[in-house]
């Protein structure tokens, strides 16, 4: 096998400079303070953990699990999302903290790719758990937060679309009868081929009325008024479901970001353990959810603290994108010297820093091309040759 | 083998409680600050690299890297330190940049841990780099930064011992005459076995002179004045290093941090790329230091940019152990509210955020015991009953 050459990565792995650097720190700074201001507590997890545990409990495939083994032999994985570690953190260290809880985090996460060239393999996200609240208070302040933090940081245009796994559940075993068959119209509205998901009802073996319904599932997208419609389609199973996403709405309406929202009846999301509602926020710029989140109310259990649980989930690479973020407008000075005029070269540094600015202090015998060097900067002082004070140039 | 338990992490890796995260958030802000008032630019890495690239040239030991194999075959590594990333992107994404580059991170490392309860395998390191520059300018503002950034985060009683390890390897060749004898002395050094340092000078066949010099070594720790003793023991050899500590000296006397320095000619560090000036910073908190740094003039060279470079990493878990954290003063208020006033509990809760302030906004019908759970918060505000205004209580 070849080695690789000194300056490559592994697949998916990518550095982040300067530039981006300190947009991204800009950004994120600003999505942490509010979501402090909400009540919430940032938390970190550990990047490794068990196969058993976390690895296992997440909803990621196993293909897309980095897996390593311990001195001791056990299998550990790069953690591949932060819901379950939380729920590991809860159940235990915090097992004596009452339920709610509220906690953020901002974290890198792992997923393996297959190809070079795809998506990146190491991606952060920002996010918040609610964890032992099962109210529509408790789905509505998770989802206005979302709403709140993508504002903050900037992003004018976009939209979260608001589902319901219960209503898709009940109404498609009401229709088809078995979980099965209910499976693969699921993927089809996971992978949102919703030509697939069409000419695929029109094969299966139902009454015409019964097609129409599966079909019209597919219009049940936009303001409040696909609520009524939703309740034409169900019979009884999606009842509490749609009752559920009335009073999330309307709470919605008093955080006043109900012009952000797309009720979407066809939302599934891939996250294997929600339970009830889910959402995914998206904007123009990309064709992708930029930031999703649910109601997961068995994944506590799985650690031996059961509770009703939400949570969203904010990728911060994709939102740098949907923000085509500008420069960072933060200069840098630059005081060049020659080494008789050192004293005073650091004094103006001293001077300069206690403004807050951000001042290289360069010996010129350091430096090859100084006119190459110097350019970097927005500011160049030399502080050269024999006078006492230097010269500015 | 026995599955771990649902609430275990793997050897040696932490969890970071949402106190403990406030406190860290605050001290690594600061940190930032500095150290981009000096103008140095942060950058981050990817959490995985190829073990033939950076796992090869980093100076961790073989047995402390976590490895895994991708897709391909390949053995990747979790990063153990931030020189040899750095180096990795000097090299190739910023290979157009001409030296001096300043740059700077605030980053997990990761080393492998053989027994539980013994130190962190994953931890995070605030440090810089300065690549491109080998005069003793870059190596005393280096050291100034990392006693500015040290005392801006809050320590106040603090140390950095400074050696230069050109001066051992030329004064225990000299005297030895070979450097496998050399580097039986320089490991006792590096455990700090004095004792066991003397008495094995004493068992080497040498004069009594020799002996002697190799013995006054261990006194060569102290103040400006130590210069002088260590010319006296050696002949030609360590005459470069000392020149190097004392324009190193005067420079940092410049900077006003003389008296945090401690010259140390016996300071020899692990790193095995160090090639000049060493150093290493102390409390008497701890008994180990809480950070440390060098001049690699080699490393570049390992990844197709030769380049002089000197840098230090501070690790964040010991600083904060030695500034033995105070609680954060930030408090979290809590507005409980019934659910026919909830328009007034988030009108409320927009207000106090607009201050800036942290305010969890909950449902009562989502909270078990009411009482435990306001204990949590330094202000309870009830907004329940009928009555239109809620009653505060």
């Amino acid at each position: 096998m070849s080695k690789p050459f000194v300056f490559e990565k592994p697949m998916g792995m990518r550095d982040t400079l300067p530039v981006l650097y300190q947009v991204k720190q800009q950004v994120r700074t600003v999505m942490e303070q509010e979501i402090r201001e909400w009540g919430y507590q940032f938390i970190q997890t550990p990047t490794l953990e068990y196969y058993d545990t976390v690895g296992e409990a997440s909803a990621i495939l196993d293909q897309q699990l980095f897996k390593l083994l311990d001195s001791e032999g056990k299998t550990l994985v790069l953690r591949p999302d932060m819901t379950a570690p939380i729920a590991r953190v809860v159940s235990s260290s915090m097992k004596d903290v009452s339920y709610p809880i509220r906690l953020a985090y901002d974290s890198a996460v792992f997923r393996s790719q297959q190809r070079e060239g795809g998506r990146p393999a190491e991606f952060e996200q920002v996010g918040v758990e609610l964890i032992g609240d099962g109210t529509s208070s408790a789905d509505a302040e998770v989802i206005a937060l979302m709403v709140s933090t993508l504002s903050k940081a900037g992003l004018q245009e976009f939209k979260v679309a608001v589902g319901h796994i219960g209503f898709l559940n009940e109404l498609f075993v009401e229709i088809l009868g078995n979980e099965d068959r209910a499976e693969e119209l699921l993927r089809y509205l996971y992978e949102k081929n919703y030509v697939g998901y069409a000419s695929h009802v029109k094969s299966l073996p139902l009454s015409s009325i019964d097609k129409k319904r599966l079909l019209d599932l597919l219009h049940l997208r936009g303001g409040e008024e696909v609520l009524k419609l939703a309740e034409d389609l169900t019979a009884v199973g999606g009842r509490k479901a749609i009752s559920d996403l009335r009073e999330l709405f309307n709470i919605l309406e008093l955080y006043g970001v109900q012009d952000k929202i797309v009720l979407d009846f066809t939302l599934f999301s891939h996250m294997s353990y929600y339970t009830g509602i889910v959402f995914e926020g998206y904007t123009n710029e990309l064709g992708f959810p930029l930031c999703s989140g649910g109601r997961y109310d068995q994944l506590l259990g799985e650690f031996g603290r059961s509770a009703q649980a939400i949570g969203f989930g904010i990728r911060l690479d994709y939102l740098l994108e949907a923000l085509s973020a500008k420069e960072p407008s933060a200069s840098r000075s630059c005081i060049i010297f020659s080494a008789e005029n050192r004293k005073e070269a650091i004094a103006k540094s001293r001077e300069l820093r206690e403004q807050g600015r951000s001042v290289v202090v360069q010996d010129i015998s350091g430096v090859g091309n100084v006119d190459e060097y110097s350019g970097r900067f927005q500011e160049v002082i030399y502080v050269i040759g024999k006078s006492e004070k230097g010269g500015a140039q």
